[in-house]
């Protein structure tokens, strides 16, 4: 059973809620498959050890807690846009991996940002920690706490891979490619973040790589390589370039700007850790004043968020995100795929670019 | 060409020196293995950022610092020893495989353990954390250092998996268990270390685990099964265990008894991080008060070394170091492997727990 969901030119495309109910589908085995996968190892370190089991635990409870499975997502529709069958728990397994890499980089993320929340709940280091202080256990508490996540993050990156392992062989070289690329461009986020220089070509770098290329272009192509359409790759990529600068810049905007209740995240987390993103890379360019903010004490982060607004940035930041997604839209308009497909593809752009969390 | 040395029952088996200049052999193409994987990698990345290229260069500094390759040197002698092909280039990459796989978790183990020495030099987070604090970069240095050190750790996880993707396949299913098992035995081994309760038989499977199966019995048995021979899978890892329980018996005493410069490593990093190993467990079951030197402030390493000594328990270690390798050489006594690798693994066995770094 293949994904060609037109019956004939006749009938025309079908509306896009239809194609996105395979994906939807899809979504669910991939849950599934997350489920089962991680059931299988506790009960398999369970017969080591009742703490060994206890690992297991804390890592299924972070891989259930609600993720938006974007990178899925991107996955299993340029696997269906690019005609995949639908039968083969290949595609489902790769779309799992990808989930199960996004929650090692999250969870090391988290360490390496001094992040307190994540969906809602205290980070998984912070969780730890708080376990060491309230049992007063030997060492630091922090350390503890960072140690735990650092081989709780290491073993669902193994476990990316081990899922990885029955994808189609035909996306391995992209999902290699995504995975060494997303390490270094955190290296280089960090150390941007330590210079705290403006400079908004290696922002955008930054960006391309961290979100542009991980989150949307290299997933997308996955798939479509995972459907032997290796053809589709230069379409994708520029797609999935302009759609993902556009969802980081979301992102700046929501770290900035965003509900902390609804992002389930801490407000200004970016401020806080000086991180260089295009949006407060720009904003520095047009008002110098917004770096001392930053970076001397006694200015809140409600003073920089005022002066942001200021300097029109963000107004200007929203333009650049509807071109962007224009510019995603038209770079799949030729693409030769069921046109009902390119309609989902579009709609995902503007799904992922305006979201609130 | 197979690594049958014998060339007949009348010539006896070949001396052991032999059948090592055909691992040293190996070795060396595992050696140019890693060095040609990070090169292309370099020259990848230096194309998209020269900072970016710095991040390999500091990956690559490490992987050839002068390891000692024990993990790839047992799987190629698992491999030969069952009559592998030696012009096969798979089970070079696997050997490969497994150093990078150490190289990230030595980089995460000394983040992990507050450890400032690796081989003789700062380890990566310290350089990192000293580089920071030299540039008078923003936010804090520890931060910075750990966070380079996990980020580069996680991209040494994944080239690990990268180079096993051109491994025979029948030795990928060691793989993934030898993987997510390491990572768990950690979370055991640090939280063990929190806790500081004497409990011989955790210390002894957090030995288990993180000594005697990721270093000697499951690349053992990787070699083995990447030769085709399975059936060799329950003498190896009785041989595994066994040496690997003396092995890292050899490493507790080195870190209580050893010389830094030869280790390269703190000396008594294990009583500054109160790791319960299974020899201050056991000196802790005959003596309570050297958990009171150890957490009680005001009290020197030489305090507890001195007290270790009294107790006996490092002449009682050395014995059983002695009784483990013997175990070792009597489990592969029966193995259907040619007589100079059953000779040469005996001999590794004794290398390997008789080594002063």
């Amino acid at each position: 059973m293949t994904t060609d969901v037109t019956s004939g030119p006749a009938d025309g495309p079908e509306p896009t809620a239809s194609v996105r109910r395979i994906t939807d589908d899809l979504l669910e085995r991939v849950e599934h498959r997350l489920r089962s996968f991680l059931t299988a190892e506790h009960t398999r370190f369970a017969e080591v050890d009742e703490r060994a089991a206890t690992v297991l635990t804390t890592l299924s409870d972070l891989v259930t807690s609600g993720g938006k499975r974007i990178r899925p997502a991107f996955c299993l529709t340029g696997y269906l846009a690019a005609g995949g069958d639908l039968e083969d728990p290949g595609i489902v397994s790769a779309a799992a991996g990808l989930e199960m890499l996004h929650v090692s980089a999250l969870i090391h993320d988290d360490v390496v940002d001094n992040s307190t929340q994540r969906r809602g709940k205290p980070t998984m280091h912070t969780a730890f920690a708080q376990h060491h202080t309230r049992h007063t256990w030997r060492g630091e508490a922090r350390r503890y706490g960072e140690g735990m996540a650092i081989l709780i993050g290491d073993l669902a990156l193994v476990y990316s891979d081990q899922l990885m392992a029955h994808a189609p062989t035909g996306l391995l070289p992209e999902w290699h490619h995504l995975r060494s690329e997303v390490q270094v461009g955190q290296c280089l986020d960090v150390t941007a973040a330590a210079e705290f220089a403006v400079d908004p070509r290696l922002s955008r770098l930054i960006a391309l790589i961290k979100s542009g290329r991980y989150t949307i272009h290299r997933p997308l192509v996955m798939g479509a390589a995972g459907a032997g359409r290796p053809d589709l790759a230069a379409a994708f990529a520029e797609y999935g370039e302009a759609v993902g600068e556009a969802f980081q810049l979301r992102d700046d905007l929501l770290d900035a700007f965003g509900d902390s209740a609804q992002t389930g995240k801490p407000a200004g987390l970016d401020f806080s850790q000086y991180k260089m993103t295009l949006l407060l890379g720009w904003a520095m360019q047009r008002d110098e004043h917004i770096r001392t903010l930053m970076t001397e004490p006694g200015h809140t982060p409600d003073e920089v968020r005022r002066r942001l607004l200021d300097t029109g940035v963000p107004d200007d930041v929203e333009r650049h995100i509807a071109d962007l997604v224009e510019r995603g839209r038209k770079a799949i308009a030729d693409a030769p795929i069921d046109p009902a497909w390119r309609t989902e593809l579009a709609d995902m752009a503007v799904r992922v670019t305006y979201r609130n969390s």
